[in-house]
């Protein structure tokens, strides 16, 4: 008898990304390459104080096992709280919570997916969630979108040809990996044709919050008539992602599926980190939090576009995201983001190519810069390098910068 | 277009212990149903210590993203303990950390399991096990089982006339439901069964430092000649599970996918609680602490027995463990441990039937009790009343008790 292993195995790797930020663990890169938060801003003070108290007035409860719910108190206030942000109004009984939204994207991929079952994408999408999805065998079909979102004429032609079709993941808010953002007359277009197909929808809505530039659109579950969208949302972004913590906001029929695969999967999230997050959400300041969040990540933003502009070469457009944490470059045609990075690993520099944010038909000519973790002293010097890695490849090649 | 959800959630069910459990969290109910350990014993005073000082020496750093394999140093303390314990030679690199090894099950049924693959179990087996593996669509070849642990015969008849079989999930010290242990002899005959055959071996050990008589055998894994076992570990029962904390310890070509599996699951385990338990095991006694834990629940097991010796018919047989949690009770032919449980809810005391721990031909005159959870007055009222109700049972049936 030989040892194997289930067929799923097969398509599983280890995410580029992870396996990028590990080369890039050397203090001397220059990363734009993770999606890790500003650590300078971890409100440590507070959860020392919050977690001192917490063990003092109910060590014995939040060391137990609990339910795989959550705490309900703490579902309750992220009810709340989602309510006040994104146009909502879902109830405790609607929300459920998880070991960060990755987490909750394998749950939607084992709730979802029969091997050969479609998911429908944006084009580019998230590598975490296409490395969730793939566990369960699916097809993919990207879905076509500009700077205004997911182009809705392409969803209906989608829908109208394909069989199969179990979801449409999407993150509408300052898309990773694009930091783009769906405008309203688009989330309008499109909710009317996922009611119109009855089509579930995984709002997924990390990077929401973090806006600073204009006002939070309303989100696709608050706009959600037939209950088809299942909402992700996550701590990760604006508290810690250390402390591994999300959510999933869905109406019962698909949250009680959420619940039955979290039962067999893990059993429940970690009391102890549910209930610090829940002490400082209701004895702290969240919201001002939030706030030092986003100015630090707007000067960080802003210098990345002005260092961009000055050493990039002229053939390199990007996006200009008013939030969230990434933005998306697009380099001259011809040019291979992989080899890119190759090269600017010499000089200490790393970002992540796009290509792994295609399941078909990549684009190699792409890549994400991350703009949250480094200070602007480092984002400019970083820059700087990376337009000298371009410059000399484009002339190299003959390629019009 | 209809919603529709995966297969494989047609087989997926809530645990019947967890529901079980929301009833009885009623206080007024002595319940012997759950597997909780005895919360005045957790180390809270400790924990808020060490996590005081973790967050001033290292916040940043706990609350941020982190590798998916587990905090280095982490893992080769955790080798330490287990070598100590269960005579293994397991290396640092040979261990990576989970959320509970709950999450350990899961990650061995995506590992291995392609539906109508087929898992071999102990016959009774852990609920949590096979319901983590339905996700999955095994199909499940029970092997018998007696005082000294699984049968070496019926192994190799089952694998010499079984096909897809694609491995073997034991408990082999305390076992979850029985609370039996396998003899050395056992060990020895299973191993070289495993070896003839080349079949993968999960051992989960989630009690085995938890012996309150004699010494602890050597683990199946410290007999692992040719690499084929997955050892199973939790910080659930030795230190709080509130934490969800555990570990899988296996050779590379086994590690490797659990990590794989792990990184699109949930991208890693709490930085926080992993260091919180890291801190913990190198400043405080771990080995003192489990000295206390195996005190008190050695006096409750004892009380268990000497009250069923007492208030139980003397048709009725049960197991008598040396550590665990656990015991197992088998009625008389012909009762069924789901009406008692009926009748015994109603006089405030609560159990878990046997029938789910058997996914093939059930046993309905078993149930498991659990004696780590309760006082010893406790413990001695609920079965007084549990005897009541199987003595009327047994009279009103005309069994004989």
């Amino acid at each position: 008898m030989a040892v194997t292993f289930a067929k799923r195995m097969a398509g599983l790797n280890r995410s580029e990304i992870r396996e990028i930020l590990k080369i890039t663990a050397r203090p001397e890169i220059i990363s734009f390459a993770g999606g890790l938060p500003a650590p300078e801003l971890f409100p440590v003070e507070d959860i020392k104080k919050v977690t001192s108290d917490l063990l003092d007035r109910a060590g014995k409860q939040v060391l137990q096992y609990a339910t795989t719910e959550g705490y309900q108190p703490f579902r309750a206030v992220i009810a709340k709280h989602m309510n006040e942000k994104f146009q909502t109004s879902v109830t405790d009984d609607q929300v459920t919570i998880v070991s960060g939204s990755q987490q909750a994207l394998d749950f939607a991929g084992k709730i979802f997916i029969d091997e050969g079952d479609v998911v429908l994408l944006e084009s580019p999408s998230y590598l975490g969630a296409i490395n969730a999805f793939n566990a369960y065998g699916p097809e993919y079909v990207q879905v076509a979108t500009d700077d205004d979102g997911l182009i809705p004429e392409d969803l209906e032609r989608v829908l109208a040809t394909t069989e199969r079709v179990k979801f449409l993941y999407a993150i509408p808010d300052f898309q990773n990996p694009t930091g783009r953002t769906w405008s309203l007359e688009r989330r309008k277009a499109i909710m009317a044709i996922v009611e119109k197909y009855d089509l579930p929808v995984i709002e997924d809505n990390p990077y929401g919050e973090l806006r600073f530039n204009g006002e939070i659109p309303p989100s696709l579950k608050s706009m959600d008539k037939k209950g088809l969208v299942i909402f992700h949302g996550t701590f990760s972004k604006i508290f810690a992602p250390g402390l591994r913590l999300g959510w999933v906001a869905a109406d019962k029929r698909f949250l009680e599926k959420f619940i039955t695969v979290k039962q067999s999967s893990d059993l429940h999230t970690s009391e102890f980190t549910q209930r610090i997050v829940y002490e400082y959400m209701t004895t702290c300041d969240i919201n001002g939090h939030i706030e030092k969040i986003m100015a630090l990540y707007k000067e960080r933003c802003q210098t990345l576009i002005k260092a961009m502009e000055k050493h990039f070469p002229p053939g390199v457009k990007f996006t200009h995201p008013d939030g969230g944490l990434f933005l998306w470059v697009t380099l001259p045609e011809g040019v291979d983001a992989g080899e890119i990075l190759v090269k600017s690993v010499e000089h200490n520099v790393a970002f992540v190519p796009g290509a792994p944010f295609y399941p078909n038909n990549k684009k190699v000519n792409t890549m994400r810069l991350n703009f949250s973790n480094m200070p602007p002293d480092r984002i400019e010097e970083g820059i700087k390098r990376l337009g000298e890695v371009l410059k000399t490849y484009c002339e190299q090649c003959n390629i019009a910068g």
